[in-house]
């Protein structure tokens, strides 16, 4: 699962029935030090997320998880899934 | 979901039964600041998308996801599922 | 889906039941511009191609798909899935 | 199947329900040879795996597996699947 | 599909059931040329193979195939599918 910042939205009349009435955010994937990871991607959200959140998406096939039982009918590869509280990291020994 | 470029389309008399009667269209990959990602690849077109198009297309496995019921049958890993009107991103603060 | 030149053949006689009489081909990736786009794979045939065609071939779980009904018996992931007659480039505006 | 090194958590209040009640560790991709590859990445624990474990973890559809029979609603990615006793390599020829 | 070379094992006392009476294997990704491919990688086997032998792998969902009927409940991203005999490669004209 990945990090990313939301920092952004993807507007699209014209789509795939199966996005109809779901949101398209653009995010800045990130890695676990805050750095860049990449250039933003587009996501679905799950989570009622808005610019300015941290956020936990997946990506592949299991992006479709969440919208169950319709998930066979949404053409998504990446979507969020969590906003992030806190990453605890101890520091190594 | 990948931002890109409709650009042409690719033409094959011998293929797979699945992929009969469906369009195959070269799409470059787009940064969302608009600069190109990598080489140009070929996708299914659900939405009607023409040369010229901005469009957002999904990869692997939900690639088949706009051909059901009969998804199973469509051999795709890239698919075009919307046509980009606006990509809005909030100056950050 | 990806653009390919048929180089040559993989022979393997101890193999998972669901190869059993598929061929294996070798497959140098290509971009749409003719150049070369990393090294050589092993991709299942679907439709006869043979050394110095130029095909479309699938990854990952969609590669699968063209052998249906047994599609979940096959264990591949890369598949070749069509000839190509002609990529179709207009210039760019 | 990759190996990595357990080095923190990610918590997130607001998630999808399909990861209530489940762990997520903060996972550094390793070598084999022990050298760090890429940057961490955060994946889902069902082997009760703690921070300082080197762990093997799964990623893309294979993560939900070990969630079933409830797989199908576990929205992840990244899965850890095993704790590590030792990697043996006889010395090559 | 992918050519790696048996190069050693990898034990898990603590692993997810699925994996239970498996044999992992470190494999390390090869170019059809014979150069290395990145980093050895863990995957498990199918077909009998050993430490020295030449071999196709899968990756991603495909990897669960060999394993069916049970195979919805092996944690597995890369599976070992086949012992390379020979690949045959015609001079290009």
């Amino acid at each position: 699962m990945n990090l990313g910042h939301v920092i952004g939205s993807v507007w699209a009349t014209r789509k795939d029935p199966s996005l109809e009435g779901k949101r398209m955010l653009l995010v800045q994937p990130l890695d676990f030090d805050g750095a860049l990871r990449g250039g933003p991607i587009a996501a679905l959200d799950t989570v009622d997320a808005g610019v300015g959140d941290t956020v936990i998406f997946v990506t592949s096939a299991e992006a479709a998880i969440p919208f169950k039982p319709e998930n066979d009918l949404t053409a998504t590869d990446a979507t969020i899934v969590g906003v992030v509280d806190e990453v605890s990291r101890p520091p190594s020994e």
